[in-house]
């Protein structure tokens, strides 16, 4: 029996964990949670994640676990998505914590409400615009004369912070002012057998 | 040579640090960072941390790990605080994402403004309030029953949630209204050898 993943595929945290599976071709079965239709605050839906939260993964034995970081680690444990070397592994893990913290509040709910709540880029609250800014000056600091974030290999870190990176122009982020930001986006897509978001 | 904690007394995500050193003894220096003197928003301080957050730690040969969380999993690896069975390892990490996410995002943020900004309990934005106490609502269900949060010893993820939980009347949250998250917090606080926060 394979895994089953609960997500909604608009979003980017759902498919970091699609992203994960596929690459390392595991078995999975996707189940659609329509969260615009409210489908994530369902009865039925909260028992298996009281934090009303998609991606949740239901393991074969029918544990479920959710957290679209804490899912990757688990699924990618042993593989080459997480550096072997115990700080690489903190450092790629600091990525995960700020991806959460420092980009996603921004980067994905800019676009959540310009896509998903037609609200003009205009309107968009100011903080969420400067932040997101902030949050993409950071990559492209990182970034610089860098293939990937951690390490010189793909890790859960680049496939993290990709996930709403490539469509942070949906939330109006210009990332042409990010050169360096924008081709690793493409060499992580790559990567990943993606094609880029128009 | 000894790791140096970068940190402020006053911040929770610094304690976490703390926490764990003490609990594994582990030397440390604690270098005091204030906060609200600006002092993690120092060309300096950036340059250690360009997240221009606290806490960071210098391990003994130079190099710099941030994010409370990050930080502990790497100082704490091989310990008792890490479960050794990998989904409950897996459920520990699905608490540390959701505290960054879901809990210190408000708890934090309401007992800072109006512990250092000044601000009335009144004044605070409604969302803070009630995304704060479904936080707390939350641990009251996962913690019914229980001894700790994951699995029957302390864990990270205790330790990572306690530190702004014990510190949530000081924003205007009311713990005995969550009389399992506050039997919880004593005990964590005594398992630490923490007295109470007045």
């Amino acid at each position: 029996m394979t895994i089953r993943i609960f997500g909604d595929s608009i979003s980017g945290n759902c498919l970091k964990v699609k992203f994960v599976c596929d690459l390392l071709r595991i078995a999975y079965q996707w189940e659609e949670v329509d969260i615009l239709k409210g489908e994530s605050r369902t009865a039925a839906f909260l028992a298996t994640n009281p934090a009303g939260q998609v991606p949740v993964v239901l393991l074969s034995d029918g544990r479920a676990l959710a957290q679209s970081n804490a899912i990757m680690l688990y699924l990618a444990e042993g593989s080459s998505l997480i550096p072997g070397d115990a700080f690489a592994r903190a450092k790629m893990v600091e990525w995960l914590f700020w991806e959460q913290y420092s980009h996603e509040p921004y980067i994905a709910v800019a676009r959540f409400q310009v896509m998903y709540q037609q609200k003009p880029v205009t309107e968009l609250e100011p903080r969420l615009i400067e932040r997101g800014n902030a949050a993409l000056a950071r990559l492209q600091t990182a970034l610089r004369g860098r293939t990937f974030l951690v390490g010189s290999e793909l890790t859960l870190a680049d496939i993290s912070l990709v996930a709403y990176t490539r469509m942070a122009h949906q939330g109006g982020f210009d990332l042409a002012a990010y050169e360096d930001v924008q081709a690793w986006v493409r060499r992580v897509e790559s990567t990943l057998g993606l094609a880029a978001i128009a």
